[in-house]
């Protein structure tokens, strides 16, 4: 840990799986499409159309929970051959509000883990996806004071990071990401020269997995800057050992 | 025009309806959705439920295309109690993407206008609504790279133009936006001591529309920093005699 050579000056979240539960939500409401379309198809092939129409559609659509609703429509027409009634699509619709309505749920210790970080580093949100719903669920979490901005970034690539940490004034060398997504919090900021603290989540959507050897190759070279915690609890302790081995 | 005593530091932009048409599409939009729902409900009938619906859906969805063919989704079953076949919910889906897929078509004069004012200005985009489908349309725009930043925000209110004033390092009293909505682009700037520039376009979308009235009382004291007119083409000319006059 010796070769970060500055302290830290400023500390970005990921927020979906990393500050609150998100992939079981989409993981449960994948079941529950699954279900309603079992007369058309099995489990496996409903959740395959899905994820197939889902990619199809990212670059029309982008991120986000109104982008999934509006693919499980899609995918069950196509699914039932459009022989699905109306009322079982408006059970779907149904589903997608009920996802964009609910609180985020914090993952254990990040109340905690916030404020105290929040005493000594400026924070701030970096997150992916739909505007108005992260907006909505960072207001709505209970921690939103804590956080100097929240970002919401259309992808998390390393012209991203650039941009933002210019506008904030933070030096690419003193900025730790803290994230679930080696593709989307780890990988880029690594590139640019910070520090990536990688915490894995129990579910990863398929299209943010990267396979071991791929993640092993792309952290490669910046070998001292990246670490892997089981749980946003220890990030103080390592936040501080990386402050003083500075 | 001699109390604008600064030189213009940075111009901000509305872009739907601004730089490029929006509400004609979603107008053309509505009339195919009134028609499809005729067997149940006279066109009035019909995009008024639709209006209510997106007015309801608001605070849940945002703006933008994706919550708007959502809420076309939910009014078609409102309407049609439930009657209304898949097929048909499938044609509004498409409509949607559809409005999501077409490339903006900027409106006359833009495109020069940009480009002129580039030279000379920090020139800046902000814009409400869906942060994928704002970015795709700037990229696919031709005019992006006049642009020193794209932001899309969730509201436009004082305090959104204070945070993002103060990140880019602008002095209100310096700043001008140039926009379609009274209510959006000009009284919020106005309040926070900048200058407004309202273009109105032909439509207005229901949601943005202020009386005739509530304008006059909310520009009132601000009216030496409010100007209209009547299409961009008149914009450099505006701003060289405010310029002139600093």
């Amino acid at each position: 840990m010796g070769t970060t050579s500055l302290k830290i000056q400023a500390i970005g979240f990921d927020a979906d799986d990393t500050l609150w539960h998100n992939e079981d939500d989409f993981a449960a409401t994948e079941d529950a499409f699954a279900k309603l379309l079992s007369p058309w198809a099995d489990t496996v092939e409903a959740k395959a159309c899905l994820l197939h129409t889902e990619t199809r559609n990212l670059s029309l659509f982008g991120y986000g929970v109104k982008s999934f609703t509006l693919s499980m429509i899609e995918a069950a027409m196509e699914l039932s051959s459009g022989a699905i009634d109306s009322a079982t699509l408006g059970v779907l619709l149904q589903r997608g509000k009920d996802m964009l309505a609910r609180p985020a749920e914090l993952l254990p210790n990040v109340a905690r883990v916030v404020e105290e970080l929040s005493r000594s580093h400026h924070l701030i949100v970096i997150t992916k996806g739909d505007l108005h719903h992260q907006e909505r669920k960072v207001q709505l979490s209970g921690i939103a004071h804590h956080f100097a901005a929240i970002e919401v970034v259309a992808e998390k690539d390393t012209h991203t990071y650039e941009r933002l940490l210019q506008q904030h004034d933070i030096d690419p060398k003193r900025f730790v990401m803290v994230g679930n997504s080696a593709k989307s919090d780890i990988i880029p900021p690594l590139q640019i020269g910070s520090v990536g603290i990688h915490i894995p989540y129990s579910f990863t959507w398929e299209h943010e997995k990267v396979s071991e050897t791929q993640r092993e190759r792309e952290v490669g070279e910046h070998r001292d800057r990246f670490f892997t915690l089981g749980a946003i609890g220890e990030l103080p302790d390592l936040l501080g050992q990386l402050d003083h081995a500075a």
